[in-house]
């Protein structure tokens, strides 16, 4: 007498994809006056594209006066001159990117989620997981909340709203809902009258503060969208801090600081953040030119040429081929005119699908000895693909060097790490992986080795998806869409 | 420290639009196994698109997994061929179409609201409106809900949910539910293994079950649905009844039945529903050919022929020819493909507005005493404006004839009539409106003519918009947005 | 070492539509000083939408500069405020819409064509059809022409632009090409700084003239488009006549005039024009009104009510009524949200595929012996399945009425009349008919009565549809796709 | 009694763009039997859109019969599955990209231009610029011709019709009319039966042949296109050289071979080829490196790093290294997700925006002596943001190197270099260029520099709008819209 299904918003086509996914980016804006801040979120998100391709929204705060455009989409897609207009003029704004792995019905997960309710309407934009979010979920259902979506952002705004209840002031509501919340969040919240950035205790994701020309206070994911809008870096949030932003000024909350071990996402140096950011003090390009570096020294080779597969294993190229003083070469030509919409190539096309993303230059690679770096394999699938083509194109030996260690375990902390069974490295070891992607030699940064890419940050790291050794207890199983649940019908 | 604001969703272009605006239409389907129940709604929906150009959706059920598409824009617009196609095969399904006066990014609130929760997912569409909403949403609030859009239809959902809780099956939640809604409702609700429909006591909008050649059973706002995708008629839902059909049959469920004085809206009859629907066994042509003759013999005059405004007007001018022996003629010719996103003339070509909708036939008029017939005043304008070119087209007299008395107060149960300070009968006596609107002559039906237009009718009817004789207590003050609020910052 | 191969632009969905097609609607305008000249023409064209719905375009002229949009789709379809925006301002402008049946690719055959040239550019919206258009356009092309598109107003601009090469203005060198063009042809073109408006000798296709309230000159196809623009109808162009309008005034040429037998196209009166049209002097509404008076007359009947079929049979119904004394009854409600992207029902759903249009009211015919009204019948199937619906609905008795003769010979001027293999009245008599169809009786009107429904016109007809009698000299075969051709490789 | 006037076909919005615009790419495929050669266009499209962003097309013809879709936007944007699927299977295709300025309205500017006529059918694309195309135009408009677009495609497809009335094959007529084109030409033709490709005397832009592997013999503008779908390179096409393919096999003819100096744009391994693409046996990747190694040799420097300016000024960049032995930094993250839809920055906002396309990497130039390595310098503007960008990010001092000459001459051969008064070499000296755009030096590549980085190549180079030496007599005048004319009204 009961059913166990899942809400099927997973339909649609299945874009061209491969390799890992971070889940979104955040962007906050809080002016004195009123001004155009549709627009300078508008580009903030736009930097921030690399965080999300999926979908975006932008809330827009006018005294009070919420308005929102959110839709499945890259930021130009979704954004037009003649919506970012009806937006309008605010004093307040938040923006959210989020990742793009499903279709079109899903329109409805798109962030920032606004939320009305009694004590006063709210935005939210989130980037990162919580590891309880099933347990917060349940609780809430069990008391008569309703669900909308299949997000966490849902199940952190239930448990902001029950502490309104109980606090006069929201961001009381966020620190005492914050006691509540296991695992992973940058958070950027705004209120009729306030905005305020809250990053979980262990700071998984990453999230900084930056003032504007005229004086605005910003929040973002990345420096790079502080960048874009001509912004200047203030500093980072620190882990289990809440920043309060309102016409009082700014108030740093720390009441969950120092309660738990600084554990950033080792990973958002490695590939999810933008070359040109900055996080903890640690330039994400200079972490990839060390990743190489120490790839070298863990494993040198013999060879006349150093090539990156782009865009991510470019840096560390560089910085192998720095070290190792063999000539950094370019090998591949990213075509970079494919997009969301591209058409999949036929199964009788498809030996030449990865050629329509990527095309060797052979002059650089035929009749040498090369060394590909990349930063990560998953399922080795592409990974092959790449070493075939560098081979095709005349290459002598092709040494594969991972500017990152084997993934062996799950991430609960907002990336899309595949399950145990689609991981190449939990099913392999490294010489049959070797093998399987048709590589002369092949080396992984070690554990300590990716550790030591970024020694210059003032942050630890989680490495949890290499060593399994997660900062917080985390759930004995990890089901695709963990609200799926038993009902009564 | 208190500020009191809208969440804004209204913005957006102002459609070309007067008159009144039904609430909504619904339609569900059960069938025994899996079929193309997207594309039966589809069809059904267009069927009842009358009732709501704003947006629309539909919600396919395929042994438990629930798959929408929902957005603003009629039926031909929101669907298409790929995306019916990828909603897919089902054995039950909900429609809805709601009504339109604003623009673009109330998408959050197209309907049916599809819900999640640990005792199982629903669907629900509604047509109505609940006088109690506001009281029900502040509760809940308190309790911890928030709430995503500003319709009443996630209030019902928090309390079917509410007692979905205590209650093992969800008609038991939805027939407990009953005792908290108050006002009107007519309400298709699917569960992942039931279909169900619901009347409020009063019956205050239609609703009414069929069924197809192949066995289906149907429920939909009106019969005319039934007609598109060939269902045969079985009866109406009775006020206060809840329908249960799953796959041990059809079950009726009447707790609620002959607990309040059945007040079927006559509006439905005048204006809402389509001609060829039959509402509680009454014809809606024949209810009008009714009002135009009732009309004659409250209002008679001497005239040559006798002109409807389309396509509302239309059926009571030939009553009015019929009874009067006044000849029936073709008076106007109405754009057939001026649509939603027709292009507003600007203030200087503002003249010609109402003639680029409807034309003249001058022949018809010229030299002539007309009898025009229309079926309501709201603000006057538009009446005023068709008056004068009836007038410009030669018409010697014009002897204008409402076929439904002037609306004195709001109506609290799902139809859009205006706040009384935009209702003329409000701001004028009878002669005083003859004259602002042109007319040589001005006739309204009467209370005791527009009940009895449909005297075959199994029910009785509100009249509450005409007398102000509401059958159920009604708010002493009915806000535009019923959802403001005051907040805590 | 030839072939015979046919230019592909027919492929594309099929659109929900039976019955004939007029080929296209024209506008210009000319003002004296710069204005709103795009707008002007998107209320016209809006108007004139129903002559055709497959395209549409506005060329606008400012002081010799063209800007023009031009796309398949409805008049507010292919016009956004936006796209009318950028068209600008200007002091003349040309407007056309071009009928439907075929889909995505032929852009480019949406009219006004825009030809550039040394003698100048021009633009040209053309109406009509040449019956020597193939030997013209081999002509040219054995000269050295290329050909774009499949329509003959390319054909047309070889013809003029012959001429201007060898005469000093555009409006002689229209003159002289009208000793070249054979057919049908009310044309609008437009110079750099002159209107032209031109009708074939035998006036097949209507063109009017009118001026609006600021004295804009504007020629249009039906005056329904002058009335939406508040212009005053001044006068119908004559056959052969040419007017040219440019900063000198207005100028008749009549070179052409009276050199061939007035031949108005009785089938606007009877089912293209817009019933509050008025051509050559007759109301369309009272020519239909007296071709069902006519009917009645020719083919009396007992019957207890008078139906007819939207939109177009309404009128007829009504004069068949009024002549008879039988009540006129509004038997069917047609969706009015019906449009271009309608999805088709799938074989098994075919049943119910004219009720999703066209829904009887049964009230209204139930046991009655009912007089049906239609415009024409075609190949039959849709007459068919109509007579089917009334008798579900209950109908003692159909009467099926035809407010013209049988189609029995193909149109040469501009008409979508199929091929004789397809017309039902080549294929059967009357009484084979009307048993095909499955009314009790069938009468059509006869040819001496369509002549009659507007005698107060100042025309003559073409009745070559009805009694193959044409007034000029047509081809022997006549190829679907003219312009079809053998080739060498 | 003339008047001077330009058909406006260029409004629109102006899109984000700077530098220089090749003007398209060209595509053909012949294959022996019936397949999907929508999609293997489409593919190679993909692979030429840095040729031309503005609009694209692909043209099939199954046996004869042509289907064609074309339209404004990027090849992902224009093709959908649904579009390829219609434009279905055939065995000969050939498809265009045509390059970026311009925006809504020159849709029927698009490539390949279909043309129909009594000697058959045929589609051309286009790549490059006729030099003589006005004198052409004019004397066939004088014999009768109408233009429909400003290109000169329409020009060359006159050209070839003229020749086809006189001789009976369609490679007879393009030899013949090739007699009459002056300038620079890669064509693309296909017929019913044949695919043709031809190259101007000159060989002023690349086009070369392919195999794939189930055997159809490609023609592409460029070598990547041949490895997006898995074709082998057989050769380029000789200047002067016509080959043509049909069920006869492959025929080359050599008449207008050898008959002019083979002048290349050497502009095509500078900047507007892809890197990966080999180009009359010369890679271009490998001349990029050529071009920073005699860079250095020509204008060496004290520095710390290396930076090239994304995308094309990379490669330089780091050839300039490898001689230089300074090391190679990646300076600049160009933000991937740009594109055409980009809305710009207010005025107030401006300061910005060419942060949101490039954002500097601190860490990379912060204290150093950087060179700073760009393809070319148009107007300074850009050229000057990017200098201020590396010093504001810390640079000690910028050295700005150019991988080619100073642009102080127009070219006529299908490159958008600028009028005189806009190239900044025309108005200043080196030294006053490099105050201008704030660099402490500025070294541009000698002319015999330039010729010598692609001195393995098969063909002499075409250095005229470095010298203004030209290897044809170029017009005179060189109007931007050179079909301006005088007109009779």
């Amino acid at each position: 007498m009961s059913a166990l299904f899942i809400l099927l918003e997973r339909k649609g086509m299945i874009l061209m994809s491969s390799g890992l996914h971070e889940e979104c980016g955040v962007f906050g804006i809080y002016t004195g006056s009123t001004s155009d801040v549709a627009a300078q979120t508008y580009f903030a998100l736009y930097a921030l594209q690399h965080r999300g391709q999926e979908s975006c929204g932008i809330v827009v705060n006018d005294k009070g006066l919420f308005s929102y455009h959110k839709d499945t989409g890259l930021v130009p897609e979704v954004f037009t001159e003649s919506n970012l207009k009806k937006l309008g003029q605010g004093n307040i704004a938040v923006g959210h990117v989020r990742y793009s792995t499903t279709g079109n019905n899903n329109r409805s997960n798109a962030q920032p989620l606004v939320v009305r309710h009694i004590k006063g309407p709210m935005a939210i934009a989130h980037n990162g997981n919580l590891v309880n979010a099933r347990e917060l979920r349940e609780k809430y259902e069990l008391k008569g909340a309703i669900f909308h979506n299949t997000n966490d952002t849902e199940v952190i705004s239930y448990a902001i709203t029950e502490q309104r209840l109980a606090h006069p002031s929201i961001e009381e509501a966020v620190e005492q809902a914050m006691y509540k919340l296991k695992g992973a969040y940058s958070l950027v919240i705004m209120s009729p009258k306030k905005l305020i950035a809250a990053r979980d205790p262990n700071g998984f994701r990453p999230l900084c503060m930056g003032k504007t020309e005229s004086g605005a206070i910003v929040f973002a994911s990345e420096t790079c969208a502080l960048d874009s809008i001509g912004a200047n870096f203030i500093r980072d949030i620190l882990p289990g801090e809440l920043i309060v932003v309102d016409n009082n000024g700014i108030r740093s909350i720390k009441t969950h600081c120092n309660k738990a071990p600084f554990s950033m996402c080792v990973f958002e140096y490695v590939y999810f953040a933008r070359p040109d950011s900055v996080i903890e003090g640690a330039s994400v390009h200079k972490a990839r030119l060390n990743a190489g570096r120490i790839l070298w020294e863990e494993h040198p080779v013999e060879a006349d040429v150093v090539v990156g597969v782009p865009d991510s294993g470019l840096d560390a190229a560089l910085g192998f081929s720095r070290a190792s003083g063999i000539p950094y070469g370019v090998g591949f030509i990213k075509n970079r005119y494919v997009g969301r919409t591209f058409i999949q190539p036929t199964q009788s096309q498809r030996s030449n699908s990865v050629r329509i993303k990527l095309n060797v230059i052979n002059e650089v690679v035929k009749g040498k000895r090369v060394v590909l770096i990349d930063d990560s394999i998953v399922r080795g699938t592409t990974c092959a693909r790449i070493v075939s083509l560098i081979r095709e194109a005349g290459a002598k030996e092709v040494h594969m060097r991972i500017s990152s260690p084997p993934f062996t375990n799950p991430c609960y902390f907002g990336t899309d790490i595949d399950s145990k069974e689609n991981l190449i490295a939990c099913q392999m070891n490294i010489s049959e992986i070797c093998k399987h992607i048709g590589a002369d030699s092949l080396g992984y940064l070690s554990i300590e080795g990716v550790k030591a890419i970024a020694s210059d940050a003032k942050c630890k790291f989680c490495t949890g998806c290499f060593d399994g050794k997660y900062p917080i207890d985390v759930p004995k199983e990890m089901p695709k869409d963990k609200f799926e649940s038993k009902i009564n019908e």
